[in-house]
């Protein structure tokens, strides 16, 4: 585990404590609801989708105020789509962040409307977050985001995961379904405020292959995680995708060879970020995460977890 | 059953054509998941949230192109809560439009994610619809969204609905929940389009009494038919309220002072009607949907199923 610094330090409990009180609740909130609402808003997560957009948005001239809410925006989908993701028609995952996931605590009923309650809150900040800018570059935006969270992205990808063994032969690869299910956020994160702070094409495109090589990379070390370690490591359900047949790169090819492509990945991820950071130095936060994501690595490795 | 106006139908017509074709799916898209969405998209339903749209926008200037955007958007959200409210865990309902319900043909999992495709796609379609509105506009039209169907509206109503046994005394009311769960959305159709026309507040607070009186009414006729008819007639599963403990009125309070209660929700809508209708002579629709609301009454009061 890597200390953080200081001022990441910061910039990561400011995150978490605007993702805490970033959904009001009502005073005559239904209980069940109240519940499931309560333990999402405690249990941020790692942020790493907020640290992106705030890094970008910084690089991109947005004052704080906007970024947070497009940063905040971007984790409650994320969190919507894991506690969607770990109900019973799904993963059937008993833990989460260290805990009982939220529908075995508050029961199913009570995670999915929490879920919605958080979707429909991250398009109003959305939203906000995205009116002062010019008309044409909103429109261009929100198109974006539909692209990247709907039925063509993020939602395709879970129901290709869900239902993987029955994929048509060219759709069944790992990583064409990481593309849509793990990349799709990952991808508005880095590219909506750029698009929104008017980014040239030539940096979109960069953008957006960063967010593959990371995306892909990040889900393999996902895949390493869920064969080779324990819930106490992970913090959620292990070894889920082995009896549940969900795509696994490391139950297709292997953890050796897996590995080598994770750093391949990683390779190309260098070269995409080293010309973003070529056209917008500003963005320093990439080589934190870059250099985090090459400690879990090497962790991983030394571990010798993954060989066994 | 009244035989509608040829104008009327061929609204009715357009708006169930732009409700099927609203949500493109991409070629690659997962199987489930397609199954889910076309059978979701086959099945329009009523449109009565994408009728109240059209005319209150029509009253307000809004070219159509715009105001369908809103319209579809409306029945996407309402389609949407239907899929989650037919689940095992909320209703688990067997049949809904006259067809199996979609978790039972698709499976659970494909229907939520058909549900939030369509909840995906209901924002973008606001977000469009809303985009050339003077930004004030926006952005009020924003926060009025979010009310509407977020924790302190339609979720809350679904979630009071679904625990309402345990329900605090002072909540434990079938018209307190049928605020929040069927109000909410009703009245959502009514002001979006008028607040995006630029309605004075007296035209908005007439819009949300009548939304009140009439979502009010309009459960109590689905109590009554809930524990009077069979699915024949109403096209999903009946009588839900009382094993399930479900929030009705009519089990509340018996059938013929649900029926007196109805009764006067009706006519204090005639009033709030009157009065709108009165400011905006446009909204000629109001008296057609009265009108069949009326028959509906009449019919069921005929059919002296309602007194047995």
């Amino acid at each position: 585990m890597l200390i953080p610094q200081p001022a990441l330090r910061d910039i990561q409990n400011e995150l978490r404590e605007a993702f805490s009180i970033g959904l009001p609740l009502p005073g005559e909130i239904e209980p069940h609801l109240r519940g499931a609402l309560v333990q999402a808003l405690e249990h941020p997560g790692r942020m790493v989708r907020a640290r992106l957009v705030m890094d970008v948005a910084r690089a991109y001239g947005h004052p704080e105020s906007r970024s947070l809410k497009l940063a905040i925006a971007m984790e409650y989908f994320h969190t919507a789509s894991l506690l969607f993701d770990d109900l019973p028609c799904m993963d059937d995952a008993a833990e989460r962040r260290g805990e009982p996931c939220v529908h075995r605590t508050h029961g199913e009923a009570a995670a999915m409307l929490a879920a919605l309650g958080l979707v429909n809150r991250a398009y109003a900040l959305l939203w906000r977050g995205m009116a002062e800018s010019p008309a044409g570059r909103q429109s261009q935006a929100g198109a974006y985001v539909e692209e990247c969270l709907g039925v063509g992205g993020l939602l395709n990808g879970q129901s290709e995961d869900l239902h993987y063994g029955q994929l048509a032969a060219n759709r069944r690869s790992p990583q064409k379904v990481a593309a849509g299910k793990t990349v799709s956020l990952i991808r508005l994160s880095l590219v909506l405020p750029a698009l929104l702070g008017g980014a040239a094409p030539g940096e979109i495109r960069l953008m957006e292959r960063l967010a593959m090589f990371w995306g892909l990379s990040y889900q393999i070390l996902d895949d390493l995680k869920d064969v080779c370690q324990g819930a106490a490591q992970t913090g959620k359900t292990p070894a889920r995708d082995l009896p549940l047949s969900r795509p696994n790169l490391v139950l297709a090819i292997g953890a050796r060879e897996s590995l080598a492509r994770l750093e391949r990945m990683m390779r190309l991820g260098d070269r995409a970020q080293a010309r973003l950071q070529g056209r917008l130095p500003s963005l320093t936060f990439l080589s934190d995460l870059r250099h985090r994501f090459g400690r879990e690595i090497a962790g991983l490795k030394e571990s010798h977890l993954w060989a066994a």
